[in-house]
């Protein structure tokens, strides 16, 4: 397992994203969210193996890794997982109409509202979180308390149930991508819960906000030009094989 | 290893292609090509270990799959092969213009001459064939007459050196896509030299023109969704773990 020695601030992680697709980066949206999205149901799959995880509640929020998660579903469908979709929010953007289309055509269902979410958790088996990435600033709007309140204590008419393990992406959704783990509200000033998931995966390099992060921690993003990691000063580790992602060292 | 039931006409995969990449399949040119591209490389990695096969030489076409192997080159680079890319045209479509950036941007050295194909051509340990693809009709143009007449015997001042082996994609580079491997003409009414490479990986599903061909063989091509697999009546062997590729059975 790899270790890694740089943290992304927001702004520096907005700024890596616009390089990358800048005229001199050259890449694509598409491109990029195909490749994140293959990273996040790369890791889901090392993570929660098919047999004992096969049901798996994707929840897609209103920007880019709301995109990646979309891709994820489409390929965890291929690896043989049953993926539903929780999209929050219509997509607006053309790019998020292709990729809902594309999951449709995969036979991945989709649901929108919070009551189907909540119907839909209770027969999942796990939660990937792409719900807000590094560009997350509260207070938490409508829906979104709701469901970061249900990801963190699951009401639910089976009072057996216990929380489901989840997988976040960059940044646990509700976590300041800055600082980490804080009180949190709603847009009407009451608090909201937050939770810490069980896996995480960090694209490019590992964001400040999860320094204090203790979970099974991977890094996926394999696509950064070494002048991109130098002038970032990011000494990423080796990624195995022809993988996407890579396992980081536990925290102890 | 997995077997197969069903080849394609080039006509098949032609439309198949167009109904990925229509309002319908939703797919963008840009999505599948970093899919196929990445399959490309992950074959290449399987069949030719980095520690033997260090130095690839991948060599473009005009079309579509020459932008699979510019694809193909940057994920090698990351995999820590030492990929050259051979262009042989100078891209006109926007897409490749930003592909070859990308290579650039990961420095991946890219040559332009057939003076310069035969350097590296001597100190590369395999070549990845990305020239034609489904869409190729004879008599081959220069300078492409010299590119399969070297690759097939390689005209070098080291009298010793053999036959680089090669991996195709979809059809080896000058054979019919729907009858295989036939004697073959410039547009001067010149014979070509025609290979028969030691990889093959099929993306979809194999073309009819590769029935005969005996090499190892993988498929890639994890991505299409079962409405078309029916459609085109594909029973298209399941997929290893999250891997993009899965290995056919040789032929006796």
């Amino acid at each position: 397992m790899a270790s890694i020695n740089k943290y992304l601030s927001a702004e520096e992680a907005a700024k890596i994203d616009q390089e990358l697709m800048s005229e001199e980066g050259a890449y694509t949206l598409d491109q990029l969210m195909e490749l994140a999205g293959l990273a996040c149901a790369q890791t889901l799959a090392k993570a929660f193996p098919k047999d004992e995880y096969g049901k798996v509640l994707v929840i897609t929020g209103p920007g880019n890794q709301g995109g990646d998660g979309l891709v994820a579903a489409r390929h965890l469908k291929m690896f043989g997982y049953e993926p539903t979709v929780y999209q929050v929010a219509e997509p607006k953007k053309e790019i998020y109409t292709r990729l809902t289309r594309q999951c449709r055509n995969m036979d991945v269902p989709i649901v929108n509202t919070v009551e189907e979410f909540k119907e839909v958790y209770e027969r999942s088996s796990v939660v990937m979180d792409t719900i807000f990435g590094f560009s997350f600033h509260p207070p938490v709007r409508p829906p979104y308390h709701t469901i970061l309140n249900h990801l963190a204590s699951p009401e639910t008419e089976n009072s057996s149930q216990k929380r489901l393990p989840i997988l976040s992406i960059d940044i646990p959704s509700g976590w300041d991508v800055d600082s980490g783990r804080q009180p949190l509200k709603d847009t009407n000033g009451d608090e909201v819960e937050t939770f810490e998931p069980e896996v995480l995966l960090s694209l490019t390099a590992p964001k400040e906000g999860v320094r204090g992060f203790r979970g099974r921690h991977w890094l996926g993003g394999r696509f950064i030009p070494m002048k991109v990691q130098e002038k970032y000063k990011m000494q990423l580790p080796p990624y195995p094989g022809t993988d996407q992602i890579v396992e980081l060292e536990a925290k102890l």
